[in-house]
């Protein structure tokens, strides 16, 4: 099971004269899952941490396969796995797959680092504790101790 | 000196809360310049092949690291490098640069398929041999002999 | 009441430099509000409507009024009334208000077209009889006789 | 002849699956000419007028109507004029027309108002005198006196 999941369709506005998902859009909907998962799950809405913390997540790498097209009106599976967690940077694995057909569409990793935005200067910084301690808590196979 | 080169502006629409770029941007920048590449260096304009040949270059992976923030109102070098050509596939590195700080914003490798869309099923095919000539043509420091 | 509305968040990828929603924005929620309401009160999925019957609704009017900036984070109501129905055509009144607020974003009044799109071209047709009632149905204030 | 006009292509990204512009997307292209016109004949670039002088030109108006579908490849005229400069707010005439085709795709009055965006909150002020008359002088059939 993934640390978080979503279910989402494949709208008119992601595709393209070919009728699938132009591959831009998967970017745009792994970073609303990844929206998501700050405010349902680390309790640290975007909102909150852009306008009032002066503080952001900017992507720094992604490695990502495309395994198959989607087309327009499919459901699919958005889900991440938190892969590891340092001092001012996190891992995840990002997958969509079809909830009909369960075949993957594309499987990414990708890095972010947490930066300060105030004074007009991208900066990073460490994570705050309780946020990194919550990531911690969902890395796969971790282990857990009271 | 790069296979393919084009400058161009951040945008206001390419900028997000943050005043700078948002990456999932930084794809269409991408893929402007690859259909530019296209119709200008390869002869072979996207409409022509996706509406009258009915073939396509999907994406099937991207390693990208972004290295620095982009901001409203800065130009932007874009400019792409072959890599490698195979049968239905080849692979590019492209990359952005500041024109006046000429520092890294990003650095990519990508790979593409060549692919019939016909029929509403997506099927890899051999690349054009023209298409593959003058790919192959372009890859860095590949030796060329009459 | 009005005849379709959902609630959505005004996310990141939404807003602009200043914090606030990129009006092109606005577009691309009313157009996934007509979507769904295709697809969930006319019974008449997108998919099936471009790939099976080879059939669009173009936009050919807008007449559209922002009244206040939405931000980052807030939740809108997005909202639409069924205004007329003609022969190849029906306009929708569109509007988006906060929800915590209650005070109006945009007043749209749209009009769209029915097309078909076979063969290269798009040409208005006549709207199915069962579409064209039930939108009949909902129009605000319109007298039903059985 | 128009005030301002910029010759760009339809691409790849700016069509949906039949084909043709997502509606969406022209708004995108206006904003663009409008970004550019700012920049080249009003000597205002916009990245100056947000991030130094805390000012915008939100969009509070638009009437708009798309007279003929664009196709991927196509090259389209973006145009506008003048048509009205008040106290905090100007309207633009703003259309587009295949350059080949010379037929109108469409037809745009959009009214902006210039506004302070710093401290968080947005409000309408009075032009600078200098934009305010440049943007004057350059109304159709608008007399000039020295």
């Amino acid at each position: 099971m993934a640390a978080f999941e979503k279910i989402v369709p494949v709208r008119f506005e992601d595709c393209d004269p070919a009728g699938i998902v132009f591959y831009p859009r998967y970017f745009l909907m792994i970073n609303r899952l990844v929206e998501d998962w700050f405010a349902e799950a680390l309790d640290l809405p975007w909102r909150q941490m852009h306008a009032v913390e002066h503080s952001g997540v900017p992507t720094v790498r992604i490695e990502i396969d495309f395994r198959a097209a989607s087309r327009h009106g499919e459901m699919l599976r958005l889900a991440l796995d938190v892969v590891e967690v340092r001092r001012s940077a996190f891992s995840l694995n990002i997958w969509a797959e079809g909830v009909e057909t369960r075949d993957i569409r594309f499987q990414a990793r990708q890095t972010f680092v947490y930066v300060s935005t105030g004074g007009g200067e991208v900066k990073s910084k460490a994570l705050p504790e309780d946020m990194a301690a919550r990531m911690q808590a969902m890395i796969v196979g971790e282990e857990k101790t009271a």
